[in-house]
């Protein structure tokens, strides 16, 4: 089967990997308005996209010790953030057959509730949905749940994968013939075709079935963001699409090298799982104006909120540091706790640190540097620049697609959609005509 | 203030108050397809409705013993029920003005999902929203969360009245001018005026703030159907609108006058405190047409269904008694459950044979009673007639306004729009120019 190239745009805001997103001059600021997702979806759709990525967290952004007043006062990420499915619902809506991720957690949910939000959305949409599913780690997550008890890692995974078990089972609680409609006889459906699941577990018990007829596919396509080994495990058994916030080729083509390896060990097809990778294009009609782009995206980062940034993912409180500190002198000050919410901040600052190891980096340039595109690769070229360097992973198998995150919203999508997806066609990665119905025959699955 | 009738429409598929619904043959059934509610919504938006009212509930529709299959073979009330939020999200999103009834349980679901869910749908609808609150009493809505501990009724309205506290305090969390969005400065809001909550009580532990600023009317109007005498007063304390099914003006008028005595000594303004009670229209462009629509409507409710539905309100299985068996007979035989369910079905059953004394009702005409229109009333008629109806109970202040309960689905809305809406609009009871912007105001709130 032909490898296509999978697109999607990472929908999130008032910040976004870059956390200066709201602040730049084309960046629009209605962020509770229906109509500007309304138009990104519209977007997306007609500029080749495949998907509009919607992340999610149960709290505004918090950093260690509480701290939410300096993310909201400079818009970073995650201060603000509407229910998931909801946006969702408003981009699906609009659109015919743009695919959706919507993530919503398996701690702080029920699997009744996420299997009929699916079923909804799904039958409304004609299929186009997937779930990326997380299990919620890192306290910020836990501040409006406090009533939970606290599940340690190892618990949340076997919590996630019982929802995932009991939702397939809902999913397919009613065989796809179970529907009869045939108003002479009175028939509405055919009982012996609508199963309970009579599910009992660690978690919990559910006797179904659920109260909506199956979807064509038995529910949405599955996303996950392994990071951990046990997160891959998960991964390998559920997913058929990852989601990677990885530097660079090497740490992508490992992720997905390695959750292929382990679907293989649990008896699926290791080519059915795919890699997405998030990306930051930085364009411009010449490389030296997408330099100039990329440096003044620098003036529009407050250090303020890049210092809050780099503070909640590593877990430490930097307040008492002047910005001019050197790195290595605050590490040693300070013993870094689990950076659990970004999973990734020893190796990335180590990453960074080995691309000039004589080097001394100051707290404010690597709080600068994190909050410029997170930890993912920032692309700063012309389109036909930008279209090398994803063919070039894509070629290298390190991935399987992009999740294109944005510094200007939703204009990025537009640029991107009118330079690079024509590139990207016209070297036969991705598809110019018109894709199969549904998500799942989409993306190949 | 003028008093304005309200209008709402009842989204209740396959089976409605009227429980051979899908079966009429002007009744479509594609009940998972989205553009049947779009279509919906624009007939009620332009047809002069104030709401669409969407219930809920948490399983597949089930009778005593755990019996859904014969609710499933002959589609009656909740065989099909979608997520009740994004049914409404759908409509919301092709209307201007309409507003929307979105019932959500507080026993099953966490109020940060409830809060966040309503600000967005608030946001992206222009405040179009309403909140039915439910405590989802009764065993059928415990078949998917059996996990949960069960709550016995007073329980349960504690947590009700601590998820309504919860909920408030987040929709309030922003102050209405926090956001700033001043990318010079790059201050996007005041951090000043985004608060914590910090709830610690007997069943929730949040710290808050809502990851969204506030939406005008500090959020959804809320709504509940009081019963019992603690459901009454819960609904004097929160809601502004009370949603009754009762079979007769005198029961909707002691509903209302008991909620506004009881809010009145809660320190509640008792005007502020709305009835909308459920009623079935039965037109024909005659009289004699209208009798004969409804004797129509008897003769596609399947006895099946009818009794499974009686079964159900009646909480007893009835399957060893034959149709002729007379209904004394029935109840001296088994005794009632209570049924916690419909809250009406003792009170119900003197009244209908209160109707006529001596005549001995057998249990398949009961249930056939029960199946034309649940416990509400039908009025069969000419427009003018249902006209008349309808301003005898707003007149006599029985209620403020009606929950249209189709016998077709959508035409009885089409019906009801193009024949009465106009009828009414001539006597000066509801609204003939453009109402205002937002639920809260249209409603005189």
């Amino acid at each position: 089967m032909r490898r296509w190239m999978t697109l999607a745009g990472y929908i999130l805001v008032p910040g976004s990997h870059f956390g200066g997103m709201w602040r730049h001059p084309y960046s629009e600021t209605d962020f509770c308005d229906r109509s500007l997702y309304e138009d990104v979806a519209r977007t997306l759709e007609r500029g080749g996209f495949d998907l509009a990525f919607v992340p999610e967290s149960l709290s505004i952004a918090t950093g260690p010790g509480g701290d939410y007043r300096t993310f909201v006062a400079h818009g970073a990420v995650g201060s603000i953030r509407h229910d998931p499915s909801h946006l969702v619902a408003a981009m699906a809506g609009v659109t015919r057959h743009l695919g959706f991720t919507v993530t919503l957690s398996t701690t702080y949910m029920e699997p009744y509730h996420i299997a009929r939000i699916f079923s909804t959305l799904e039958h409304f949409s004609g299929g186009r949905m997937a779930w990326n599913i997380v299990t919620s780690a890192g306290e910020s997550n836990a501040h409006n749940f406090g009533h939970f008890a606290p599940l340690d890692s190892p618990t949340a995974y076997r919590r996630a994968d019982e929802t995932l078990t009991v939702c397939s089972q809902l999913w397919t609680s009613w065989d796809e013939d179970a529907l009869l409609r045939d108003k002479d006889s009175g028939r509405f459906a055919d009982p012996d075709k609508v199963s309970t699941i009579d599910h009992a577990g660690e978690f919990f018990r559910l006797r179904g079935p659920l109260s909506l007829p199956a979807t064509p596919g038995g529910g949405p396509v599955l996303m996950a963001a392994g990071v951990s080994p046990r997160g891959r495990d998960f991964a390998a058994r559920w997913a058929n699409v990852m989601f990677a916030i990885q530097n660079e080729a090497a740490g992508m083509a490992e992720l997905r090298n390695d959750v292929r390896r382990r679907a293989e060990a649990l008896g699926r097809d290791p080519a059915s799982i795919r890699l997405l990778a998030a990306v930051q294009p930085v364009l411009g009609e010449t490389r030296a104006i997408a330099a100039a782009r990329a440096a003044y995206l620098d003036e529009i980062i407050h250090p303020e909120m890049a210092r809050a940034f780099l503070a909640a993912m590593l877990g430490m409180d930097l307040a008492r540091f002047a910005a001019d500190t050197p790195i290595e002198e605050v590490i040693a000050a300070t013993p870094m706790r689990a950076a659990v919410d970004a999973g990734a901040a020893v190796p990335w600052l180590d990453q960074v640190r080995a691309e000039d190891p004589d080097r001394r980096w100051t707290l404010g340039e690597i709080a600068l540097r994190l909050a410029r595109s997170s930890s993912t690769p920032r692309l700063v070229g012309t389109a036909r620049d930008v279209a090398d360097a994803l063919e070039a992973f894509f070629a290298a198998e390190a991935c399987d697609g992009f999740v294109i995150t944005p510094t200007h919203f939703p204009g990025s999508f537009d640029e991107f959609a009118r330079a690079v997806v024509p590139e990207l066609r016209r070297r036969g990665l991705v598809r110019a005509d018109p894709p199969p119905q549904g998500l799942r025959a989409r993306l190949g699955l």
